[in-house]
């Protein structure tokens, strides 16, 4: 029988007697909530999820979400008052010498809160955790497959919808409004949309630059499906770019093809971004090679593994990554290839569509 | 001279020698780190920053935001490796006893992180910071402002949207596309739509119901300007509806206006709640109001003040607060009316804009 998701969190964090999960308040929502209930709808605000040595798991929530909360997995208890609240977690914390919290995800306060009404001693299960929700069960695998197919379909129209004239903004609006329209549920992160010089900085946000004819035009951006995301990023030009760039381009996809040559169920993911960074480096764009190779997602955009030169994770068959080298250069231009893939026993499926032929519109 | 936003938090906490915002990766960045800094770009993963008792603003950061960092408030400090970030961290905090954090913000990984490098004791400052933030300065508003006109004007194009056996996600994804195409820079949180006794559960989730002649048809929605939220609900009817969601709607409406009426400055927030729940349980619905009349609202949707019968806090002038009482009632329907609003001296301004007619479609 395959386990649940709460039965495998439990299982794989064998120090403590519970693991507590707290939702705070938007927009510091914890993901790993609907991770255990397998929730797909509600906001939860405030609500926690208590998962059990047995990795059973308890629900406690308000009674503004009490007919959402029983939609989902876990025994629902519904709290009136604060001091409902207080007593209903002190009850299921009781026996517990040691409670396990997400650090990286839960609050300060939240953890404050819970050391005292737990009355125990709190370990932060963040890598357990992370280690956990890297490899993505079915369901998960396929709602980042939608959420891919929904960004790669926007991505096939950007020729079509991008004129000489147009902003940054005007693009990202677009791009957004087209993801939405193919069934998307919302945007992964904001969209980057980057003309000309504004592209050599990794994370540029949209302005009113608009684009010239010899502008490198850079769009990263992704839809969630349900609770999913996904993650691509696609370099064109308008019209003939600076020979320069056309060589970075080249040389982005030969790093971007050579890191992805080193993903694979069991490889040390620092291995991808070394083989990338080796091609850049090489080249003559020795050093302009300024972020990491990829990182995992899942419900949240940036997720375990880490795929950088300094990462201690292994690939595991049923991870997400992205593949994202880039070459940026000042005042100039930048570029970056970007796609998401699926780890598997002997390398990789990609879930996002690319064609490798450079695009100039 | 006007204080800065660095300024004036130093000076509201005046218990600790320095406030440390960290940055986490998404999705718990932090607005904090935009609010003091000004920023209107960037992502700034991981990035801190530290206002010292004399207001004074340090950021530090990775080389790939470094760009982004300079168009913003503070001195930036750059680390290449995480021993370098530690060490300029640490010398920025080596004269504090003290350090504030948000707690209600910041991450527990964050905290103890803080803490070591720090070496220093934590205190936190979350409500000191939520009375400050609370209170909204002019570029704030106009932000707030412009992202209530493009909820606005979406709304104004409900009754044309919507048609006979459209289903809550078609409805949900023009909603959003529509906003985005007015300008907005993405949701403020994800759109409701629902249709008929989905309407009874308030934080319902669009899903596939098709909408049916007499249903009510509620939306929840809001676009963000810049880094900044709105927030609306409107409540309309496709055909004649039951009379019992006429006359709630007739009592939502008469709720939100005596609720509204206790909204000025220096006003205990709980009046309005307790106002506009005297109206609703002095009616046939006593007891349907099932969650508070509002919620002040920034770069978060939901911020100081609580606008609850149990709320300790009192409105300012500058505060930006939503009205929205709702009766909700299960296996028929829900009805919700809310408007955002700017607290005045002597009233209130109402930031969006809404007919006072029962739109029947």
């Amino acid at each position: 029988m395959n386990l649940s998701r709460a039965q495998r969190i439990a299982s794989g964090c064998p120090g403590v007697d519970a693991v507590v999960i707290h939702n705070a308040s938007s927009p510091f929502l914890d993901p790993l909530f609907w991770y255990v209930t397998e929730q797909a709808s509600g906001t939860f605000e405030g609500s926690f999820a208590v998962i059990s040595k047995d990795g059973s798991l308890d629900i406690v929530s308000s009674p503004l979400e009490e007919t959402t909360a029983k939609k989902g997995l876990g025994t629902v208890h519904v709290y009136e008052t604060r001091e409902e609240r207080d007593s209903l977690l002190s009850g299921l914390l009781k026996k517990c010498d040691r409670i396990g919290i997400c650090g990286r995800s839960v609050t300060y306060s939240a953890s404050e809160y819970i050391r005292k009404i737990g009355t125990a001693d709190l370990t932060d299960v963040s890598s357990e955790i992370a280690d956990i929700t890297a490899v993505k069960d079915a369901k998960e695998i396929s709602d980042i497959r939608k959420a891919s197919d929904i960004s790669s379909k926007t991505a096939s129209r950007i020729p079509e919808m991008l004129r000489s004239g147009m902003t940054e903004k005007e693009m990202a609006r677009m791009i957004d409004s087209a993801m939405r329209s193919d069934g998307g549920t919302g945007n992964a992160f904001e969209t980057i949309c980057a003309f000309g010089p504004n592209s050599a900085e990794p994370h540029h946000r949209p302005s009113d630059r608009k684009i010239r004819k010899g502008d490198t035009a850079l769009f990263d951006f992704g839809s969630k499906y349900g609770m999913y995301c996904s993650d691509l990023t696609r370099t064109v030009f308008l019209g003939e770019p600076d020979s320069v760039l056309r060589r970075a381009y080249e040389v982005v996809l030969k790093a971007k093809n050579a890191g992805m040559l080193e993903m694979y169920d069991n490889a040390p993911a620092k291995n991808a971004d070394i083989a990338a960074r080796k091609i850049i480096d090489e080249s003559e764009f020795k050093g302009r090679f300024i972020h990491s190779f990829g990182h995992g997602m899942g419900m949240s955009i940036h997720e375990s593994p880490s795929v950088s030169s300094r990462s201690d994770d292994t690939l595991k068959e049923g991870m997400i990554v992205s593949a994202e080298p880039g070459i940026y250069i000042p005042g100039i231009g930048g570029i970056r290839i970007e796609d998401s893939v699926l780890i598997t026993k002997n390398g990789f499926k990609e879930l996002t569509e690319f064609d490798e032929m450079m695009t100039v519109i």
